[in-house]
């Protein structure tokens, strides 16, 4: 089973309404290149900023997320919408991937669960956890093509999700992102190439182009890595389209050569969903 | 808190006799180059062949358990001593690490849990189940240094077992290997580096230095990776020793910049084991 994927790392802007039409612009641009998955950045359109995300934030079924259900059905291909912020009924604002389908259903749909909080010394510093709160779901959802996991940036620097997903039929995992310039030359290719050999899927991370005069400065370099751990594609620093055809039956081949999934020793060690 | 680490990558001899005499001078030199802790590869006095286990195998306390500790207690290091084939009083054969503290006292023991049965297309076939018994042990000991795991080469392949020693307190993970040259250029640097960041531990990985002309063409390349998750030091194919200072505080500040550990979601997902 094969389908491809476009990869779109886009620059996000400070109006909404000039990201929307970059990213339906370049979404058109990859239907037309034969894309059957698009996937965008994390906050495509959202200054990636702790003081933005209450400010850009809208509820489900709000216009940005009708914009994007709008540009799945009529290019009729599967969107994986990066993330947008949400702000649920009660008021909290979370991180949110959501998913289109190629009628432009909603199949998916994720919060960020590790929320990314860190104190670099002398680099990176950021706290998520000002502004957002935190998902509690593991997330996977099929397609025509099999079944696919989801989370956003932080979440995969965590081995127990990765694996949950496998655990839970994953072959591709779809990973809206936005490491920085500290983290991103440092483990951005490694957290990618790390969870696909190790779970023996697809690890598909989607960053913004870098935009160096913003506040976070992200790190792009939009990535492909496959069952094995090798890097299919990886795109540099600048925005453009990342193309790549996966191959799902390279899944199979590489669990039946590397059993990793097989040869865990869940006699010694558990892990589980809390509450299964 | 620091201490000197030295790496023996040797060459490993089909007579016993020959790679013990190499191990004790190179251990010599290590001692007399400063070193603290000494460490050896998977299987360093038998050829690496599923027919070798049985035949190369001694009881614990046997000749070469022997020689080991009074290798430690000689040159008053703590010698991490590699693997050995160890027949147990039932006749099963495990692939057993044993460490040694500088009173030549064993204050470790690790059996391989995960067995390396692979067969990859065009590439390496090897099955230790067919003359190996697994062990069933998370393993960590302490030193006057803090707190180590141990493990052995496949073994590191399955995140559950770092993250378990990690919470188990592990600040170093001492890892003999023996990555071979399919699996070696693809994933020994990246498993290292992986397991290194997401544990924030140093991740010390020691091989037999690369014979062609055996069955198993070992990759070489005895690595340390730091709690950020860049190589602190790795060789190439070549027999030597690898001296690194390893400075456990730098466990401490990587776990305060980007506190992996502490952000966690225990609430949504169990990693324990068996029976507790």
């Amino acid at each position: 089973m094969k389908f491809r994927l476009a990869q779109i790392q886009m620059p996000v802007y400070k109006e909404i309404r000039l990201s929307v039409e970059y990213m339906e612009r370049m979404a058109a641009r990859a239907a037309a290149m034969g894309a059957d998955v698009i996937a965008l950045p994390e906050m495509f359109a959202c200054p990636y900023a702790v003081g933005n995300f209450p400010v850009y934030a809208q509820e489900e079924r709000g216009p940005l997320w009708q914009t994007c259900r709008e540009t799945a059905r009529r290019l009729h291909v599967y969107l994986s919408a990066g993330t947008i912020p949400e702000r649920d009924p009660s008021g909290k604002i979370y991180n949110t991937a959501y998913v289109f389908d190629r009628q432009g259903n909603p199949i998916g749909k994720h919060r960020k669960m590790h929320l990314f909080d860190i104190a670099v010394e002398g680099g990176q510093h950021f706290q998520e956890s000002a502004t957002l709160s935190a998902g509690d779901q593991v997330t996977v959802f099929d397609t025509e093509f099999g079944r696919f996991g989801l989370c956003i940036c932080y979440d995969f620097r965590f081995p127990e999700l990765g694996r949950l997903m496998a655990l839970e039929g994953a072959q591709v995992i779809l990973v809206p992102a936005a490491f920085n310039m500290t983290t991103g030359p440092a483990h951005w290719e490694l957290m990618f190439r790390s969870q696909a050999v190790n779970n023996q899927v697809f690890a598909v991370g989607t960053a913004p182009a870098r935009d160096e005069s913003g506040d976070y400065v992200s790190w792009g370099h939009s990535i492909v890595a496959d069952p094995w751990g090798s890097v299919a594609a990886q795109m540099d620093e600048k925005a453009g389209i990342q193309v790549t055809d996966i191959d799902l039956d390279k899944v199979a081949a590489v669990r039946e050569q590397l059993p990793l999934l097989k040869h865990r020793r869940t006699d010694i060690y558990v892990l589980k969903k809390n509450g299964f």
